[in-house]
């Protein structure tokens, strides 16, 4: 039998302790878990960016994989703690708008609170639920427990107001979501909007134009600013074997309009 | 069985191949166990920090954990390895009070001098004793080999001063010991020592005045600075949904007296 | 037997997802594996960097460790992808450089390209290879498949042209390749190298001699510039207990002479 993946997401960084205490908690009730990091990097009490990178990389991971996420500015106050089950996947989190893109993707089946202390540590940090509470909750699902051993059901969760990418008089109007280490600007135009349009497309970003859509970097000459569909499927405006953070000063936030070329 | 635990924390970053290489030794020798990183950002050659997140986290892993911790601005010295036993856990280290904290916690049963070489790499670089020394003897640990077998026994370790917190006419006088990512600023005043004092209490950080201390973040208005204890049962300043290194432009070493209000 | 391992070398950042999304792919197709990380804040596009680290580091893991080593500024480009067998190792990477390093030290035994589309994700993206086309054939190297079964062999694979150490007139001179976390100048002046030269030696680094080459920090003084063998056993500029990269204001690039002391 395979072993148990628990896959982690945190705003922790790390240069403190705090993501390798929550693993310790973790392997101290399911030894066997196989322990992944997807980022520990999510900026400090960044819910959305949290969010959106979980949508990222969820699906790549196997099967019964549990989702430990844990960015949590609202840590001691009465906002709950939740673990979802999705389908394929069940996920721990507080209950802030961090599974919401995930959650648009795959509306969970269902929904608990962290209401049942036998799954938490014996005492609850007000500002660390991560170790004593969602860490926990995480382990015992990953060891078998049954997402309803975890708390009561929880009817509604908390969502965040996630842009979406409009189109207007013809035009596709889309938001700069993300900007990934490399200065792509990572859009939420989804491909299939992006074929709604005749092509070829001609795009505006910041008052910019590029001047069509490529399949790949290898389409443009080395740092010319270019629009592609990237890895999560949506358009990015990168700059070839460069930054197009630095290259345009823009990042997120920043409007991008997609038109037909004229 | 469950398999072995070895947490690792180094100052060794992660934009080079140390860590890494690191962990190439120890699964050579036991390719059963399971790595956890604690830290590897610790400030380079800062063994007071590594000395106090290591003290921070161990106690969160699991019973039988072997610590490797590395912070060794003294390599290729004279200076001793170390392996300790202090009865849940063994650690392994460069002697240079890198273990101190939790040695104040957990005196050891028995501490030996890492000096026989079967338990080494069968060359020691001068710079690098953490791929040739620190990690075969951690991985040897991890993989069953006793404690005495590393080598003789060591009488005396040495021990940092760590400062303290002190009691000057009935004012609780302490220091900020570390700044966490989120710009918490963490005082070496548990909560022991503040619950000496009658309520409610006032707090003076560098010339500011914080009216009292809360139990959380949701007791004060969003971007407020606050006083609460932490997730490691001391004092910390803190704004809330924001950073108080930034806020109050001071970090480590700053003097924090708690006195009982007017 | 003991779990397979897959070591991993990217330039993806700690920020996003990408290098925990290739380790689920990973999962998804070798649960068993046991991942450990090299590095995934090689600087971006930096090949020759990436080049360098791997080889610094692959000869301290375990034998039979797959290297799934991707940094890949012509991602989606008809550069093509490459897996090889150099006897005590595999590695899996794009044909762009990143190996030469190690096949300067290990010719490869054999090197297919990576065409067969069984081994890797049923659509494959032109700017994340990483995940669809690199980490599934690693981890079907590591699940047992054999090197041969990824692709027809390729013949020829790309070589970077990694600076090399000369003897002019009697002098050695080199370069520093690389600058790790502590600032210390790592060049490519192998200790064989050096020890053709009569003692003492004398450095040079951009208008600043260094009296000799000592052993260890500890025969300096803190702070004091010196010159030794590093543990990768060549010439590294460094500061005792500091930082040699700010001390001197120099980096990459720099030239490095030994001659004999006069």
């Amino acid at each position: 039998m395979a072993r148990p993946l628990i896959a982690l997401l945190t705003d922790f960084g790390i240069r403190d302790h705090y993501a390798g205490t929550m693993k310790g908690v973790v392997l101290g009730i399911c030894p066997d878990a196989t322990l992944v990091d997807i980022s520990h990097d999510i900026p400090a009490h960044d819910v959305l960016t949290g969010a959106l990178e979980l949508a990222a990389a969820y699906r790549y991971f196997p099967v019964a994989t549990v989702f430990l996420a844990v960015v949590d500015p609202g840590v001691g106050s009465s906002r709950r703690g939740i673990a979802a089950d999705i389908g394929e996947y069940r996920l721990v989190a507080p209950d802030n708008g961090l599974l919401s893109a995930v959650f648009e993707e795959r509306p969970p089946k269902r929904v608990v609170e962290l209401t049942d202390r036998r799954y938490a540590r014996p005492t609850i940090s007000r500002t660390f639920e991560g170790r004593d509470r969602f860490a926990p909750a995480a382990a015992w699902l990953a060891k078998g427990v049954a997402l309803t051993a975890l708390g009561r059901p929880a009817a509604e969760t908390l969502r965040l107001q996630i842009p979406r990418a409009r189109v207007e008089e013809g035009v596709i109007v889309g938001d700069v979501l993300r900007v990934d280490r490399f200065g792509n600007l990572v859009t939420n135009i989804g491909r299939d909007l992006l074929d709604t349009l005749p092509t070829p497309a001609e795009i505006e970003v910041d008052g910019r134009h590029i001047p069509r859509v490529v399949a790949t970097y290898a389409d443009v000459d080395p740092g010319a600013l270019c629009a592609r569909v990237g890895s999560s499927e949506h358009l990015e405006i990168a700059v070839s074997g460069g930054n197009a953070e630095e290259a345009l000063g823009i990042g997120r936030g920043a409007v991008v309009r997609v038109r037909r070329a004229a």
